[in-house]
Protein backbone atom coordinates (compact mmCIF):
# COMPACT_ATOMS: atom_id res chain seq x y z
CA UNK A 1 0.00 0.00 0.00
CA UNK A 2 1.62 3.10 -0.92
CA UNK A 3 -0.01 6.42 0.98
CA UNK A 4 1.00 10.45 1.62
CA UNK A 5 1.99 12.56 4.29
CA UNK A 6 2.34 16.40 3.95
CA UNK A 7 4.21 18.11 7.17
CA UNK A 8 4.35 21.80 7.61
CA UNK A 9 7.55 22.72 8.88
CA UNK A 10 8.34 26.17 10.69
CA UNK A 11 12.30 26.33 10.01
CA UNK A 12 15.16 24.46 10.92
CA UNK A 13 14.70 21.41 13.77
CA UNK A 14 13.12 18.26 13.87
CA UNK A 15 9.48 17.56 13.40
CA UNK A 16 8.09 14.33 15.11
CA UNK A 17 5.52 12.21 12.51
CA UNK A 18 5.54 8.93 14.56
CA UNK A 19 1.98 9.54 15.38
CA UNK A 20 0.80 9.93 11.36
CA UNK A 21 2.91 6.95 10.39
CA UNK A 22 1.78 4.70 13.20
CA UNK A 23 -1.90 5.87 11.78
CA UNK A 24 -1.23 4.68 8.18
CA UNK A 25 0.13 1.56 9.67
CA UNK A 26 -2.85 0.84 11.81
CA UNK A 27 -5.14 2.05 8.86
CA UNK A 28 -3.86 -0.64 6.69
CA UNK A 29 -5.13 -3.92 9.26
CA UNK A 30 -1.89 -5.26 9.06
CA UNK A 31 -0.49 -7.47 11.89
CA UNK A 32 3.27 -7.30 11.32
CA UNK A 33 5.15 -5.89 8.17
CA UNK A 34 7.82 -2.98 6.84
CA UNK A 35 6.88 0.81 6.88
CA UNK A 36 8.75 2.33 4.58
CA UNK A 37 9.28 6.45 4.34
CA UNK A 38 10.70 8.97 1.75
CA UNK A 39 10.79 12.02 1.88
CA UNK A 40 10.86 13.71 -1.81
CA UNK A 41 12.83 16.58 -1.17
CA UNK A 42 16.75 17.25 -1.20
CA UNK A 43 17.18 19.92 1.58
CA UNK A 44 14.91 18.34 3.80
CA UNK A 45 15.65 14.63 5.26
CA UNK A 46 14.74 11.59 7.75
CA UNK A 47 15.97 10.77 11.31
CA UNK A 48 15.15 8.29 14.38
CA UNK A 49 16.27 10.29 17.18
CA UNK A 50 15.60 10.09 21.14
CA UNK A 51 12.25 11.50 21.86
CA UNK A 52 12.60 12.44 25.26
CA UNK A 53 14.83 15.74 26.57
CA UNK A 54 14.99 18.26 23.78
CA UNK A 55 17.81 19.11 24.60
CA UNK A 56 18.93 16.00 22.21
CA UNK A 57 17.49 18.37 19.27
CA UNK A 58 19.21 21.27 20.23
CA UNK A 59 22.13 19.70 20.15
CA UNK A 60 22.04 17.72 17.16
CA UNK A 61 21.15 20.98 14.95
CA UNK A 62 23.98 22.46 16.25
CA UNK A 63 26.34 19.91 15.70
CA UNK A 64 25.49 20.29 12.36
CA UNK A 65 25.47 24.36 12.06
CA UNK A 66 28.90 24.15 13.24
CA UNK A 67 30.11 21.50 10.87
CA UNK A 68 27.91 22.67 7.81
CA UNK A 69 28.12 25.93 8.23
CA UNK A 70 25.20 28.09 6.44
CA UNK A 71 27.09 30.99 3.93
CA UNK A 72 30.48 29.13 3.93
CA UNK A 73 32.54 31.20 1.28
CA UNK A 74 33.57 28.00 -0.78
CA UNK A 75 29.82 26.96 -1.93
CA UNK A 76 29.43 27.61 -5.01
CA UNK A 77 25.61 26.45 -5.35
CA UNK A 78 24.53 29.51 -3.78
CA UNK A 79 21.63 30.85 -6.04
CA UNK A 80 18.85 29.66 -3.93
CA UNK A 81 20.24 31.29 -0.35
CA UNK A 82 22.99 30.74 2.41
CA UNK A 83 20.66 27.70 4.22
CA UNK A 84 20.53 25.95 0.62
CA UNK A 85 23.96 24.25 -0.04
CA UNK A 86 24.03 23.23 4.13
CA UNK A 87 20.65 21.86 3.04
CA UNK A 88 21.80 18.96 0.61
CA UNK A 89 25.19 18.29 2.65
CA UNK A 90 22.80 17.54 5.54
CA UNK A 91 20.73 15.42 4.12
CA UNK A 92 23.63 13.43 2.11
CA UNK A 93 24.46 12.87 6.17
CA UNK A 94 21.09 12.04 7.52
CA UNK A 95 18.54 9.73 5.58
CA UNK A 96 15.91 10.41 2.96
CA UNK A 97 14.26 7.11 3.28
CA UNK A 98 13.60 4.93 6.21
CA UNK A 99 12.40 1.21 6.72
CA UNK A 100 10.70 0.34 10.02
CA UNK A 101 9.58 -3.04 10.80
CA UNK A 102 5.92 -3.53 12.59
CA UNK A 103 4.57 -6.29 15.03
CA UNK A 104 1.40 -6.53 16.15
CA UNK A 105 0.40 -3.42 14.30
CA UNK A 106 2.82 -1.36 16.24
CA UNK A 107 5.68 -0.10 14.88
CA UNK A 108 8.50 -1.74 16.56
CA UNK A 109 10.46 1.41 17.31
CA UNK A 110 12.18 1.48 21.33
CA UNK A 111 10.87 3.39 24.05
CA UNK A 112 12.82 6.26 23.49
CA UNK A 113 12.36 6.45 19.50
CA UNK A 114 11.02 8.93 17.60
CA UNK A 115 10.56 9.37 13.78
CA UNK A 116 11.32 13.02 12.66
CA UNK A 117 11.37 14.78 9.55
CA UNK A 118 14.42 17.07 9.54
CA UNK A 119 13.97 20.75 8.28
CA UNK A 120 16.98 22.03 7.25
CA UNK A 121 15.70 25.36 5.59
CA UNK A 122 15.43 28.84 7.90
CA UNK A 123 11.88 29.48 6.39
CA UNK A 124 10.44 25.74 6.53
CA UNK A 125 7.99 24.78 4.18
CA UNK A 126 5.34 21.78 3.09
CA UNK A 127 7.04 18.80 2.86
CA UNK A 128 5.62 15.78 0.67
CA UNK A 129 6.33 12.26 2.34
CA UNK A 130 5.48 8.60 0.44
CA UNK A 131 4.97 6.18 2.42
CA UNK A 132 4.95 2.08 1.37
CA UNK A 133 3.28 -0.66 4.31
CA UNK A 134 3.02 -4.01 2.99
CA UNK A 135 3.36 -7.49 4.74
CA UNK B 1 8.87 -12.78 8.91
CA UNK B 2 9.66 -10.88 12.03
CA UNK B 3 12.39 -12.02 14.08
CA UNK B 4 14.30 -10.40 16.83
CA UNK B 5 17.97 -10.34 17.90
CA UNK B 6 19.70 -9.53 21.12
CA UNK B 7 23.55 -8.21 21.23
CA UNK B 8 25.33 -7.68 24.23
CA UNK B 9 28.37 -4.76 23.69
CA UNK B 10 31.51 -4.68 25.73
CA UNK B 11 32.26 -0.62 25.12
CA UNK B 12 32.02 1.61 22.02
CA UNK B 13 33.49 0.17 18.46
CA UNK B 14 31.85 -2.04 15.39
CA UNK B 15 30.17 -5.87 16.55
CA UNK B 16 29.56 -7.76 13.87
CA UNK B 17 26.40 -9.48 12.98
CA UNK B 18 26.06 -10.60 9.53
CA UNK B 19 25.91 -14.17 10.91
CA UNK B 20 23.13 -13.51 13.08
CA UNK B 21 21.09 -11.98 10.53
CA UNK B 22 22.42 -14.76 7.54
CA UNK B 23 21.21 -17.59 10.42
CA UNK B 24 17.20 -15.91 10.15
CA UNK B 25 16.98 -15.56 6.52
CA UNK B 26 18.22 -18.98 6.01
CA UNK B 27 15.88 -19.92 9.23
CA UNK B 28 12.55 -18.04 6.56
CA UNK B 29 13.41 -20.86 3.68
CA UNK B 30 12.84 -17.93 1.23
CA UNK B 31 14.92 -18.08 -2.41
CA UNK B 32 15.18 -14.19 -2.84
CA UNK B 33 13.47 -11.59 -0.70
CA UNK B 34 14.64 -8.77 1.46
CA UNK B 35 15.88 -8.48 4.62
CA UNK B 36 15.47 -5.00 7.05
CA UNK B 37 17.31 -4.96 10.33
CA UNK B 38 16.46 -1.69 12.80
CA UNK B 39 17.93 -1.30 16.32
CA UNK B 40 15.64 -0.09 18.95
CA UNK B 41 18.07 2.22 20.39
CA UNK B 42 19.44 5.97 19.52
CA UNK B 43 22.74 5.57 21.15
CA UNK B 44 23.87 2.84 18.98
CA UNK B 45 23.46 2.43 15.50
CA UNK B 46 23.69 0.18 11.86
CA UNK B 47 26.44 0.35 9.16
CA UNK B 48 28.11 -1.91 6.12
CA UNK B 49 31.37 -1.91 6.30
CA UNK B 50 34.62 -3.68 5.64
CA UNK B 51 35.31 -7.04 7.16
CA UNK B 52 38.51 -8.04 6.26
CA UNK B 53 41.22 -5.64 8.32
CA UNK B 54 40.51 -4.23 11.80
CA UNK B 55 42.36 -0.92 11.02
CA UNK B 56 39.18 0.10 8.99
CA UNK B 57 37.19 0.11 12.33
CA UNK B 58 39.79 1.88 14.19
CA UNK B 59 40.28 4.41 11.97
CA UNK B 60 36.12 4.93 11.74
CA UNK B 61 35.79 5.04 15.31
CA UNK B 62 38.84 7.58 15.35
CA UNK B 63 37.20 9.60 12.90
CA UNK B 64 33.75 10.20 14.62
CA UNK B 65 36.39 10.58 17.94
CA UNK B 66 37.35 13.70 16.44
CA UNK B 67 34.76 15.39 14.89
CA UNK B 68 32.10 14.30 17.27
CA UNK B 69 33.54 14.31 20.59
CA UNK B 70 32.45 13.68 23.94
CA UNK B 71 32.41 16.05 26.52
CA UNK B 72 31.92 18.87 24.14
CA UNK B 73 31.33 22.00 26.23
CA UNK B 74 28.75 23.10 23.90
CA UNK B 75 26.86 20.01 24.80
CA UNK B 76 23.12 20.51 26.71
CA UNK B 77 22.04 16.93 26.77
CA UNK B 78 24.33 16.15 29.61
CA UNK B 79 22.92 14.74 31.93
CA UNK B 80 23.83 10.78 30.65
CA UNK B 81 27.48 11.37 30.25
CA UNK B 82 29.93 12.89 28.27
CA UNK B 83 29.48 10.05 25.80
CA UNK B 84 25.97 10.13 25.57
CA UNK B 85 25.21 12.75 23.01
CA UNK B 86 27.95 12.27 20.97
CA UNK B 87 25.99 8.95 20.21
CA UNK B 88 23.02 10.91 19.35
CA UNK B 89 24.93 12.67 16.63
CA UNK B 90 26.82 9.21 15.67
CA UNK B 91 23.30 7.51 15.47
CA UNK B 92 21.86 10.41 12.99
CA UNK B 93 25.34 10.19 10.98
CA UNK B 94 25.05 6.64 10.31
CA UNK B 95 22.41 4.29 10.19
CA UNK B 96 19.15 2.87 12.57
CA UNK B 97 17.91 0.61 10.11
CA UNK B 98 19.28 -1.18 6.68
CA UNK B 99 17.57 -3.36 3.89
CA UNK B 100 19.34 -5.93 2.22
CA UNK B 101 18.18 -7.81 -0.41
CA UNK B 102 18.89 -11.93 -0.45
CA UNK B 103 18.99 -14.12 -3.37
CA UNK B 104 19.32 -18.08 -2.89
CA UNK B 105 19.29 -17.52 0.34
CA UNK B 106 22.24 -15.34 0.89
CA UNK B 107 22.46 -11.85 1.30
CA UNK B 108 23.31 -9.97 -0.88
CA UNK B 109 26.76 -8.97 0.44
CA UNK B 110 29.74 -7.73 -1.68
CA UNK B 111 33.41 -10.14 -0.33
CA UNK B 112 34.44 -6.95 1.66
CA UNK B 113 31.07 -6.05 3.68
CA UNK B 114 29.78 -7.33 6.97
CA UNK B 115 26.89 -5.81 8.93
CA UNK B 116 27.68 -4.25 11.96
CA UNK B 117 26.02 -3.02 14.83
CA UNK B 118 27.93 -0.09 15.90
CA UNK B 119 27.77 0.85 19.99
CA UNK B 120 28.27 4.46 21.04
CA UNK B 121 28.35 4.41 24.60
CA UNK B 122 31.34 3.51 26.68
CA UNK B 123 30.21 0.55 29.16
CA UNK B 124 28.38 -1.06 26.14
CA UNK B 125 24.95 -2.75 26.79
CA UNK B 126 22.61 -5.24 25.28
CA UNK B 127 20.85 -3.96 22.46
CA UNK B 128 17.93 -5.19 20.81
CA UNK B 129 17.20 -5.35 17.35
CA UNK B 130 14.11 -6.30 15.15
CA UNK B 131 14.57 -8.16 12.01
CA UNK B 132 12.11 -8.14 9.35
CA UNK B 133 12.49 -10.76 6.15
CA UNK B 134 10.12 -10.96 3.01
CA UNK B 135 9.95 -12.32 0.03
CA UNK C 1 12.26 -9.62 -7.75
CA UNK C 2 16.01 -9.59 -7.63
CA UNK C 3 18.17 -7.58 -10.33
CA UNK C 4 21.58 -6.57 -11.04
CA UNK C 5 23.35 -3.50 -12.28
CA UNK C 6 27.18 -2.78 -13.26
CA UNK C 7 28.39 0.51 -13.40
CA UNK C 8 31.32 2.34 -14.46
CA UNK C 9 33.09 5.28 -12.51
CA UNK C 10 35.62 7.23 -14.00
CA UNK C 11 36.90 8.97 -10.93
CA UNK C 12 35.19 10.78 -7.41
CA UNK C 13 31.98 11.88 -7.45
CA UNK C 14 28.47 11.35 -8.19
CA UNK C 15 27.03 8.81 -11.11
CA UNK C 16 23.30 9.42 -11.49
CA UNK C 17 21.37 5.89 -11.90
CA UNK C 18 17.82 6.78 -11.47
CA UNK C 19 17.40 5.52 -14.96
CA UNK C 20 18.89 2.33 -14.68
CA UNK C 21 16.42 1.34 -11.41
CA UNK C 22 13.40 3.12 -13.49
CA UNK C 23 13.71 0.64 -16.22
CA UNK C 24 14.11 -2.68 -13.81
CA UNK C 25 10.90 -1.19 -11.83
CA UNK C 26 9.29 -0.45 -15.27
CA UNK C 27 10.61 -4.24 -16.12
CA UNK C 28 8.29 -5.70 -13.14
CA UNK C 29 4.99 -4.43 -14.28
CA UNK C 30 3.60 -3.62 -10.72
CA UNK C 31 1.22 -0.59 -10.45
CA UNK C 32 3.52 0.23 -6.61
CA UNK C 33 5.74 -1.63 -4.41
CA UNK C 34 9.37 -0.74 -2.99
CA UNK C 35 12.20 -0.93 -4.81
CA UNK C 36 15.87 -1.25 -2.82
CA UNK C 37 19.30 -0.99 -4.34
CA UNK C 38 22.16 -1.50 -2.42
CA UNK C 39 26.05 -1.25 -3.71
CA UNK C 40 28.16 -4.40 -2.73
CA UNK C 41 31.36 -2.01 -2.14
CA UNK C 42 32.97 -0.38 1.18
CA UNK C 43 34.34 2.14 -0.75
CA UNK C 44 31.35 3.52 -3.24
CA UNK C 45 27.91 4.54 -1.30
CA UNK C 46 24.68 6.09 -2.69
CA UNK C 47 22.74 9.11 -1.85
CA UNK C 48 19.33 10.65 -3.25
CA UNK C 49 20.35 14.29 -3.87
CA UNK C 50 19.57 17.36 -6.31
CA UNK C 51 19.00 16.62 -9.97
CA UNK C 52 19.45 19.88 -11.43
CA UNK C 53 22.29 22.21 -11.04
CA UNK C 54 25.98 20.54 -10.99
CA UNK C 55 27.63 22.85 -8.54
CA UNK C 56 25.59 20.84 -5.88
CA UNK C 57 27.61 17.96 -6.87
CA UNK C 58 31.00 20.05 -6.34
CA UNK C 59 30.17 21.36 -3.09
CA UNK C 60 29.16 18.09 -1.32
CA UNK C 61 32.79 16.18 -2.72
CA UNK C 62 34.10 19.61 -1.14
CA UNK C 63 32.71 19.18 1.78
CA UNK C 64 34.12 15.69 2.37
CA UNK C 65 37.24 16.25 0.60
CA UNK C 66 37.89 18.91 3.44
CA UNK C 67 36.35 16.83 6.28
CA UNK C 68 37.49 13.02 5.64
CA UNK C 69 40.57 14.19 4.11
CA UNK C 70 42.71 11.72 1.81
CA UNK C 71 46.04 10.98 3.16
CA UNK C 72 45.49 12.35 7.37
CA UNK C 73 48.32 10.58 8.88
CA UNK C 74 46.50 9.50 11.61
CA UNK C 75 44.79 6.89 9.37
CA UNK C 76 46.53 3.08 10.33
CA UNK C 77 44.56 1.53 7.78
CA UNK C 78 46.48 3.22 4.66
CA UNK C 79 48.18 0.08 3.14
CA UNK C 80 45.45 0.78 -0.03
CA UNK C 81 45.93 4.26 -0.61
CA UNK C 82 45.04 7.63 0.11
CA UNK C 83 41.91 7.46 -0.94
CA UNK C 84 40.78 4.22 0.40
CA UNK C 85 40.27 4.97 4.18
CA UNK C 86 38.17 8.24 3.76
CA UNK C 87 36.36 5.91 0.96
CA UNK C 88 35.26 3.93 3.97
CA UNK C 89 34.44 6.88 6.43
CA UNK C 90 32.68 8.66 3.54
CA UNK C 91 30.37 5.02 2.75
CA UNK C 92 29.68 4.89 6.66
CA UNK C 93 28.34 8.49 6.73
CA UNK C 94 26.21 8.21 3.76
CA UNK C 95 24.18 4.52 2.71
CA UNK C 96 24.65 1.42 1.07
CA UNK C 97 21.41 0.75 0.87
CA UNK C 98 18.07 2.51 -0.32
CA UNK C 99 14.36 2.04 -0.12
CA UNK C 100 12.59 3.64 -2.82
CA UNK C 101 8.28 3.30 -3.25
CA UNK C 102 6.76 3.47 -6.31
CA UNK C 103 3.36 4.26 -7.08
CA UNK C 104 1.89 4.14 -11.37
CA UNK C 105 5.16 2.09 -12.41
CA UNK C 106 7.24 5.29 -11.27
CA UNK C 107 9.58 5.43 -8.73
CA UNK C 108 8.42 8.42 -6.32
CA UNK C 109 10.75 11.06 -6.51
CA UNK C 110 10.48 14.50 -5.61
CA UNK C 111 11.08 17.09 -8.93
CA UNK C 112 14.60 17.56 -8.06
CA UNK C 113 15.56 14.58 -6.45
CA UNK C 114 18.25 11.82 -8.36
CA UNK C 115 19.37 8.50 -7.10
CA UNK C 116 23.56 8.37 -7.68
CA UNK C 117 26.10 5.79 -7.17
CA UNK C 118 29.39 7.75 -5.36
CA UNK C 119 32.28 6.81 -6.12
CA UNK C 120 34.88 7.50 -3.49
CA UNK C 121 38.14 5.92 -5.47
CA UNK C 122 40.16 8.52 -7.29
CA UNK C 123 40.70 5.75 -9.82
CA UNK C 124 36.95 4.34 -10.26
CA UNK C 125 36.28 0.77 -10.91
CA UNK C 126 33.37 -1.66 -12.05
CA UNK C 127 30.79 -1.27 -9.45
CA UNK C 128 27.95 -4.00 -8.60
CA UNK C 129 24.66 -3.18 -7.12
CA UNK C 130 22.12 -5.76 -6.53
CA UNK C 131 18.29 -4.28 -6.44
CA UNK C 132 15.34 -5.87 -4.96
CA UNK C 133 11.65 -4.92 -6.09
CA UNK C 134 8.59 -6.11 -4.56
CA UNK C 135 5.09 -4.98 -4.48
Amino acid sequence: MIDHLEVRTQGKGLHEITGELQRLVAACGLDEGLCTVMVRHTSASLTIQENADLAVQRDLEAWFERNVPEGDPRYTHTSEGPDDMPSHIRAALTSTTLSIPFERGQLALGTWQGIYLWEHRRRGSVRFLTVHVSP
